[in-house]
C-alpha cells in the first residue's frame, strides 16, 4: 500500500546512517501503525529541504500539503489520522501519560546519553555538517567535545542513575506501554538506538530488564531497529 | 455506603497530622473511587499494628480479611475490585505507562523532595517515632539532618531541575492522566502534600504550571487534600 508519506530522517555522511532519537519515535510510530514512509536521507545543514515546515529540525513528516514536525505532534496526528489502526496511546490517560514519559525521555534521558556518544558523532557526520554540529552542541553543553569525552565513565554512572524508573517498571512489565510496545516504548527506545547506530558503548549490562527489553524493542515491527545500518557495523550485534 | 475499608496512615504527634506521600496516593485514589474509608493514625514505631501485612510501611488498606500494602499495589487492587466506579487507569496502556510515572515519583521525586523537608519532619512526630526516624533516614542520607538542611538550597535548586518532565508536560495538559487526575496524578501528587502539611516550604513559583495543577489537586475530590491538617498552620494555605 502506497501511503505517500515522506519523512525527513538524519543521515551520517552514508546515507543509511540514521541515529536521530527523534526521527527514531517517528520511524517506529509509523511501523505500529503499519504506514509505509518513504525516508529521506537529511543533514543538520539542510535547513532549505525542510522550510516547509517551518522550522529547522527534523523529524519532518510530509502528508499530502502537510508538513509536519516535533516527534511528538507527529505521533498525535498519526493516531488521530488513524483510529482504526493499532493505537499508540490506547485511550486518553494512557496518550496523557505517554507525554510525560516522552517529556522524560527528551529532557532527562536525551541529555544524559548524549553526554556519552555526543562526541563519538562527528565521525560519523557528513563533512558538511561537522562544523555545525560542533559548534551547537559544544555551546549547548558548554564544554567541547573533548572535554564531555573525557568524563564518558561518569557520564556512564550518571545514566545508570538516570535509568532508575525505567529499569523498575520494566521489571514488573515487559514494555512500558504493558504487555507490547507503543509510543511510550518509542519514546525512550529512540534514545538507545541512537546510542546503538552511533557508538560501541553498552548503556546497560547482561541481567538489566532494560537490556531484555531493548533486545524485544529491537525485534518488535520486522526487527525494524535491529536491522538498522550501524556506525561500528563490524562489532557484534547486540 | 460502609465499604468497612481501613487505612493505616502515617501520622505525627497530632493524630490529624497526616503526611506520608505514599498514603496521600492511596487516600487520593479511594477517594477517586469514591469509596469511604476509616483511616487509623499510625506511627512509624507501630510496627506489630500492621504485622498481618507481613510488612513494616504504610500505607496498609484492611479490606476484610486481607492487609494490602505498597501504594501500587493498592491502586491495582481498587482498580480490579472496582471496574465499574471511575477508572484510575482509562486502559491497560494508561495502567502501564502510570507505573513509569509511578516510580519516576518513589525513585526521583521523592529524595529530592525529602532533602528539602526530612529536617523538618522530627518536630511534627510522635515522641516515641523521633529516634527511629531519625536513625533509619540518616543511615539512608548517609548524612545527619543538620548537613542536610545546610544544603537546604541547593536541594531547591535540584528539586526544580527534578521537576522538568512533570512541568513540561502539564504546560500542554491541566493533569498528568490527561483532562481530569487520576493515579499518574496521585502518584505523583502525594510528594507535595507531603511537603505542604510538613514544611512552610515552597517547591515551585507561581506561574510555573506545577503550581496551577497543585492548587486543582488541592482542590479535586471535594478538597479533600486542601482541607489536611498541616504542620503550620498559621501560614496563609496555598
Amino acid at each position: 500500500m502506497s501511503t505517500g508519506l515522506r519523512l525527513f530522517d538524519l543521515a551520517g555522511a552514508d546515507d543509511d546512517l540514521r541515529f536521530s532519537p527523534n526521527c527514531w519515535r517517528t520511524r517506529l510510530a509509523l511501523a505500529h501503525k503499519g504506514l509505509p514512509v518513504e525516508t529521506i536521507a537529511w543533514r543538520f545543514t539542510e535547513k532549505d529541504a525542510i522550510a516547509k515546515s517551518g522550522q529547522g529540525k527534523v523529524p519532518v513528516l510530509v502528508v499530502g500539503d502537510r508538513w509536519l514536525c516535533e516527534s511528538w505532534d507527529i505521533a498525535e496526528y498519526l493516531e488521530d489520522a488513524h483510529p482504526d489502526r493499532p493505537s499508540l496511546f490506547g485511550c486518553p490517560q494512557g496518550r496523557a501519560t505517554a507525554r510525560f514519559v516522552n517529556q522524560w525521555a527528551s529532557e532527562v534521558l536525551h541529555p544524559a546519553v548524549a553526554r556519552v556518544v555526543v562526541p563519538e558523532i562527528p565521525a560519523a557526520l557528513h563533512e558538511k555538517d561537522r562544523e555545525y554540529f560542533r559548534r551547537t552542541r559544544e555551546a549547548a553543553f558548554g564544554q567541547t567535545f573533548e572535554a564531555i569525552a573525557a568524563e564518558r565513565d561518569e557520564a556512564l554512572v550518571a545514566l545508570d542513575r538516570t535509568l532508575a524508573p525505567l529499569r523498575s517498571t520494566l521489571a514488573h512489565q515487559p514494555y512500558v506501554a504493558g504487555a507490547a510496545p507503543a509510543y511510550a516504548d518509542h519514546a525512550v527506545f529512540g534514545a538507545f538506538q541512537w546510542a546503538r547506530v552511533i557508538s560501541p558503548a553498552k548503556l546497560t549490562a547482561a541481567g538489566d530488564p532494560i537490556s531484555s527489553w531493548v533486545a524485544r524493542m529491537l525485534d518488535a515491527y520486522g526487527g525494524l531497529a535491529r536491522t538498522a545500518k550501524r556506525m561500528m557495523s563490524s562489532l557484534p550485534r547486540s
